[in-house]
């Protein structure tokens, strides 16, 4: 089970010349999301060596442009290298206005579908699930409607026993049955009750992505527990009160909302270019919360083996 | 006289990991003009430590997203950064619109007045000039509009010879008649004609930008003895068919342009993401115009001293 995470930009509204606006990526066993798109994704995909056309799910916390810009560059790019599969953008409805007009001022032509999902900034709502992976919406507080993203892997199949299914010869075709929960009988007649043939499921895991939001104790019901939590530290304290006025938060903003909500780890990221050094923001942070890491750009953060 | 150009961008539709799409700054004497603006340029301005706010002109050839996706972002950034100047965009008409819809999706305020002014894609046309430098558009033949750029470098105003200045303790007040070719009379009522007071001025200096661009001697009237022509080299002559097919040109048909224009140098860029290492397409093309330079982003090419 893989559940990895690799960030792609980790600046606020202006990027630095080594820092990039938001996106990021998370591969649940392969299933691959994109969250945010700011501008040069494409670019920063193509350094981490992470195959922009296995990407199938593209989320849009909100239409500032440092989250989104990116994102018809890459949809054209996608185009242009022979995609024909669907893609599906989670987002607000003005997003689909913004890259119609956008195609028709190219006059190109995408060769596949783009099959827009409208978030609802009111409640939690379920966006996608299949056998890996449920993934949510919930909404945060910010200048513009923006939601923040939760993803939960799930095992609703049950795990074959190898060991079992070897020593038994139990043909392919019944494994599906055995998964769903089927006993079997084997060629000599002798009944295998179902728990003698699968194993125990691992525990779900689950991140969250808070970014953009003021301090808002509200989005706590939501991410509560979770294995990792992406929350943004757009500021040190000292400047809590320019924080609140541009609706963003603060290192220990973000480390007391980790903390409410019993998560086992925080990343904090999208941080103003005012700050070269990032160590003074870790530190604040951790002096609240104290398993936190900073977000850095290439790097894949693992909860899995 | 400053006559510098730098490039940002030298990729063609799909950048690489190495290659932004086209963007290019060029300072002539201090006016500072952003020529096609791809996704990314904002930070290449800020790796190359070009002061964004001193940019006030933005020439945009065409609306392909490798020519203009960058602008939204340098746009944005610049009013958050506290621009309150003027800045002048020449494109398409249909640029306003893309803008305009994402100000209104993002929700945000532009603290500077945008002033668009729409290129003729029929003719050669004036679009800006001041005592520095003549700015003109001429048509070229892609899939959609498209405008190729020259830059003329003038000097309507003489040069004062800085040692008569001294010498004769020339008040300042008097310098701008001088300039405009006025002589002078001295405390103790002697005569300096104008040629005394003035330097002969250097020559004018020029650069044109051609890209994107079907093979098309047309322009060639257009670009005739610039100084240095940029002129797009997609691919190289093996794939002349392609090249055409896509109303791009090869190594070998910026080459001939360079030659029948009898420029005096050659930038070729543009280049196609398949081409990892680029000394081929400079081997090919100096086979036609010996005088060759391949465009190098982070490169300084200057034309003064």
């Amino acid at each position: 089970m893989k559940f990895q995470l690799t960030i792609l930009g980790c600046s606020s509204a202006t990027p630095t010349a080594e820092r990039h606006p938001s996106s990021q990526v998370l591969n649940i066993n392969e299933t691959i999301f994109l969250i945010d798109c700011g501008e040069g994704t494409q670019i920063q995909l193509r350094r981490n060596k992470i195959k922009l056309q296995r990407i199938n799910h593209i989320f849009i916390s909100h239409l500032h442009g440092d989250h989104y810009l990116g994102l018809i560059g890459l949809l054209s790019t996608m185009s242009i290298l022979g995609r024909t599969n669907d893609i599906h953008i989670y987002s607000s409805p003005l997003l689909q206005e913004v890259i119609d007009i956008q195609i028709k001022a190219s006059d190109i032509h995408l060769n596949y579908q783009i099959c827009f999902h409208f978030l609802n900034y009111e409640k939690l709502d379920l966006l996608f699930e299949n056998k890996n992976v449920e993934t949510f919406s919930f909404p945060m507080i910010h200048r513009i409607p923006t939601c923040g993203f939760l993803f939960i892997s799930t095992h609703k199949e049950k795990n074959i026993n190898k060991e079992v299914l070897n020593k038994e010869n139990i043909p392919i075709e019944a494994i599906k049955q055995i998964k769903n929960g089927a006993d079997f009988t084997t060629e000599d007649g002798r009944l295998l009750k179902n728990a003698i043939i699968t194993k125990e499921n691992v525990l779900p895991l689950s991140y969250a992505y808070c970014s953009d939001t003021i301090f808002d104790e509200s989005i706590v019901q939501y991410i509560k527990n979770v294995d990792l939590l992406y929350h943004e530290a757009t500021f040190m304290n000292d400047m809590a009160t320019m924080a609140k006025e541009k609706f963003h938060s603060t290192t220990v903003e973000a480390a007391t909302i980790a903390s409410k909500a019993n998560v086992k780890q925080l990343i904090i990221g999208h941080f103003s270019a005012r700050y070269n050094d990032l160590s003074p923001l870790l530190i604040e942070t951790k002096t609240v919360f104290d398993n936190t890491l900073l977000a850095e750009e290439g790097k894949v953060y693992s909860l899995s083996d």
